[in-house]
């Protein structure tokens, strides 16, 4: 008998012969508002076994794909120092090995040690952000590493004209002015996304995605910490995703479900049910 | 003073002088993911009285028309075999009696126990079939009868092409396999159901009309035991019965509430809303 | 050091200062159904430091007007001819000031509080009113003053054709008899409410606005006490908001939010934010 | 096939064999923190089938026994005057009638209604009163008639020392100041009890019995409004009403129980229990 | 880098070594009432990492034990009679190997399951059983296999006088009847377990050790299908296993969590601090 | 007209004139189980208009006292070096003028940063802890400054047998090895308190008391982080704190309610019981 082996449904590769390695970042140490995301990636894979491995939408199906779950990684809490270096040389590890990465957050600061690695492999970087929130902000409270700042030090990262916002309706006066200046937001939903894809398409640049899953419309994913109304129905993202992975994507991350915030499940489900469809739409 | 009656709003008439019977089948036995469906007939009864009897979409009015509510059936939990019996015999009376059986689940299981005496009285019967899930699994960890083979054990009882399928976005490689030889299935939403409509009208065949309420999104109906994103609206789902219930619809049932998982009622009062819309449109 | 000032976010001014009034009144003595809306106001200010003082829909930030935040009036409950005749002197000392009275309720009935003062001051007034329920009961189980009145009270202070309502979907078949021959109701939506917006615009009349939460769908506002499906979303009662918020709107209010009914906090979360979006339209 | 009855427990009787009637006054109109007891006849109706008939601890079985349920008064909201008539009325009757009256509220101040027939039939009654707070106020906010009056209103009916207070662990400074003066008040627990029901039993007066539940614990009954530390376990309560109905009590009542505050139904649960042990003490 | 291992705190022992093997049998499709202990084995091994691997009561560490973590038994809901053959056959197994089977259940009914393998073993062996429902029905609406009867088959395979019952507070007339002649029934609490252990140690017979985790009182135990009054503190509880664990336990189970019923976690977290002293105790 | 204060019930003292000032701490950004304490002091102060100001233990009314409620500190997630010494500045400056400074928690570690200034005052402070947990871990996950360690680095402030813990029924084997050689525990429960108390009280010493609310047994307080059984009833903890403050107290604290994991809001209402009833001891 073998000992419990707990894994994303159908993701049951070993990781030696896995072309994606999926992985929990429970962190929410920032979190100003409500914590929970720390339990997002438990719940997802625990919830994962009440969807299908197939999926209806790409005739696809998880089981014929190499995929290995490599757990949660052992964060501590407090200060987000050492859980960045730690997600950093988690995805470090993987890249190396010629692996993608796909995160599962925590709070959408774990964004940053993912990229802090990446942005090594791939200098000409591009990133594309899904969200209800800026997240600009030079700093919240006086400090600099936040939920609340993670674009604007992705930003120190990258460069200007490098990281491309959907979907935003929140944020203050001067996360927005800096927004005009060095970034490329897309308020309250997708409407520039083709034109963005295409751009980035014809210049063949590696691509960062990552989706704060606030960018749904809380009816359909009330379990975050922040909902924010006006948001995108699951269609909307979906077809976005399909959009985005058409390019060259080399690490992802969806973060932000807090499960404890929808006892249905519905929020957990949901985020079940698009890892499934990301992973099917990433994996060539 | 007369003993405690508790029926579902408006549902007043005697046996004898009724032209509907409302029932419900509180079983969810097999149901193997998140189990409660079978407190949804005694929750839509308790709630019913948070709506009104008067619909403004169809200008009438539930005190107009003879409708009996029978209460729930006495159903033990565990092997399916003894309720599907129970359900199959008191729709079998209340057919002989010339009045329409509309059953509340439980889980989707619930339908085969109607179907089996359904398709005596009508061999010619078709099903239209309102589900996230298409349910046509042969089995379900070696188990015949399950809420996840539903519709397989309903197809080898009428065969064919009689089984309509609307909404589904979930299911295995091979249900979907199996049902593009069998059934006809619109997957997502209810793009065919005029088409479908058409046909069976000028058929002029009777018709079994099954909603799993799970056809809805989980943003408009959470409190089910598998809420499966991507789904439809209420007025889509409401537009959808208009059409259906133009057909010579001889028995129906709405299943899959499960209350507990929407601790806001919303799901609940949605069920009561659609159960008084179905029943004011199936009452001509 | 001072006490402890808890206002709803960026309602910072001083009483004398300020342009606009916001003030709860968390009255539900007569909510027949599910009870709860009294503890909207206090929910709305402490969940208000979950939004932003920003708008990046209006482009306007709330630290750039004068808005005093009252607090809450001090109600009692049972009886409602005491809670109303509190929230008409408040009222009325507020428009006494020159100020714009912006009421949090509580169940719909204060706004007939609120409507007693502001027709003798405006009485010419015109209502606009947002709900799912017509509100048009002679009276509820014997009783004139209820939730369930509120609007046949007000048509009794303001006479024939002065009521706009809109998004109307439950109501008793009396009710919307009543409405025919007396205001003008919208059914299900606003694809009215342009042309009574330019109608009123003509007319230069003073109008006051009501809107009770539960003209939205529950998928995105399941916090209230009578959810009813098929309503508006955010997007659609924003876009409302702007049209009618363009007329000579004297006094206002927003009322039926149930927080506990809610868990996730979406509905609070909504209530805050459209709370903001009003007072920026409001403040021209 | 007979309409749907829906009763407690084994309370099968017809009213004309009965000796005992329950019934529920489902109004919750002054409560002024938490509302949510008028919901609790219905889920104590409800839940009652997760309990048994019969009582390990008096070896008796409510279907040895005749008991009525009268189901729920309908009683409107707001203004108390008419459900307290309302009350008053159907107890009478049921008192005229030769049966024991025993109310399922509701909040406190339901009970003014029964004792105001009560103390008419039964001049010389004296009230057994379990609560965790006095109720002793002369009025609420300037209101005479609320749940924290109730015990005040009916001193004005009974008189000085014929009200027994047990379990009193809360009340401003007033209350407890009047108690001393009128009333008989056990605080905290029912250390002497023994000693009153042993003077009352050599009286021979007739007693109405008053349970407020949130004389318990809230660990073992946190469903309730106010709920407050330090009160008795579900034994100690058990045991004082078995020493208490050894009295001529002649009439009785359950309340305050709000079962949407204690989401693991062990508060409902606890009530079902405890009337069932209530009406086989009673039921001599 | 390894699969993702999911097991119980501190029971990272492979199979080979260990000398106690844990396992989850998560059924519960014959539950009568409020189903839900299908998911109690996976919360307790989520939430276990809430707790310590170290007692303060035994002074002893899981982590000095060699204990092997099964996961959980694939089980099939609906007909019980394939889920018991499971769970006896994997028992057996783990007998067979000589190590001692821990079981978390699911509902009651799988300690017959387990019962009939140890039975074969132990032909003499007696059942301690704690529980607040004496689960002797002879069937439950004609069904054999139930939550209900689960004692009353098991006392088909042990005999007469073989079963001792504590904490038993809940059963219909006949079970008790039935008890009073067939099994050793404590009521209410523990007081007759310490000549009921002297009793069995002079015998020196082997004893299956069964808890139903609703023998506690539902204020510390609220996460439970059915809560029943009047039941035993953690401590009490506590007190009683460390007299039990004296004797010569063979096989042990622990059931009846339904973790959805308690949302503060409580009653899981208690369940997990028991499991712990339960091995260590049972560790010798 | 003034804005709106929002203090706890009855402390409406200005600065200046008070002797006790009240200030929330609102951090748990280390808890590294489930998050929430943070929403604590602005629960606490909502929830106090439940309960009166008088003590019926007592016979105190907080009306009598000169209390300044001062809000919460606004503390910054993340690192906790910041908000610890924002705590210590702001409890610096009440001891500074006098005052006696009580302080709601947030989690455990937040007594550091008032001990920090304590100790500077009273070098020869002596700590009475009041906890579940031992909270003397070294480190944890290599972090220094955490819920888990925060009796660990008070030791460091104040020396070897200056910390007195009671009702200790969780931590690793190393904490309470440590424990035996630096501080005073008293495992369970509180019965050596009386000699503690005796001992404290001939010395003279100065005391910091500082009450982790999970000391309470689940049962009474669900609402926290990491519910451990077997603690103590409301009656025990306010017995033991009548000892304490017998004692020259010259600051305490009381943390880890969580209000979120128990919504019964029973945790909420014992945590401001408890809270008057502190003050009124307190205030001599």
């Amino acid at each position: 008998m073998n000992k419990n082996i707990h894994t994303f449904l159908g993701c049951d590769a070993n990781y030696e012969e896995s072309e994606m390695v999926l992985f929990g970042a429970p962190y929410d140490g920032t979190t100003s508002y409500r914590p929970g995301t720390r339990f997002a990636s438990a719940a997802i894979r625990n919830e994962s076994y009440g969807i299908e491995t197939f999926s209806p939408y790409q005739e696809k199906d998880l089981t014929d794909y190499q995929i290995f779950d490599g757990g949660d990684l052992e964060l501590p809490f407090g200060d987000p120092v050492r859980p960045l270096s730690l997600i950093e040389e988690f995805t470090a590890n993987v890249l190396k090995d010629g692996k993608f990465p796909l995160m599962i957050g925590g709070e959408h600061l774990v964004t940053l040690g993912a990229m802090r690695t990446v942005v090594k492999q791939y200098p000409d970087v591009h990133i594309i952000h899904f969200d209800a929130h800026a997240d600009l902000r030079e700093d919240y409270l006086g400090v600099k590493l936040s939920h609340a700042t993670v674009m604007r030090r992705c930003h120190e990262l990258v460069g200007d004209n490098k990281i491309y916002q959907f979907g935003i309706r929140s944020g203050d006066r001067e996360e927005f002015l800096f927004g005009n200046e060095h970034v490329t937001t897309c308020r309250f939903d997708f409407h520039t996304l083709d034109a963005v894809v295409e751009e980035l398409e014809r210049k063949q640049v590696p691509v960062y995605l990552t989706v704060d899953l606030d960018v749904l419309d809380p009816s359909v994913f009330p379990g975050t910490g922040t909902p924010e109304a006006g948001g995108a129905t699951f269609t909307q993202l979906f077809d976005a995703l399909q959009k985005v992975t058409r390019l060259k994507v080399v690490a992802a991350d969806m973060n932000e479900l807090s499960p404890i915030y929808d006892q249905s499940g519905a929020s957990t489900a949901l985020a079940c049910k698009l890892l499934r469809e990301m992973m099917l739409m990433l994996m060539k």
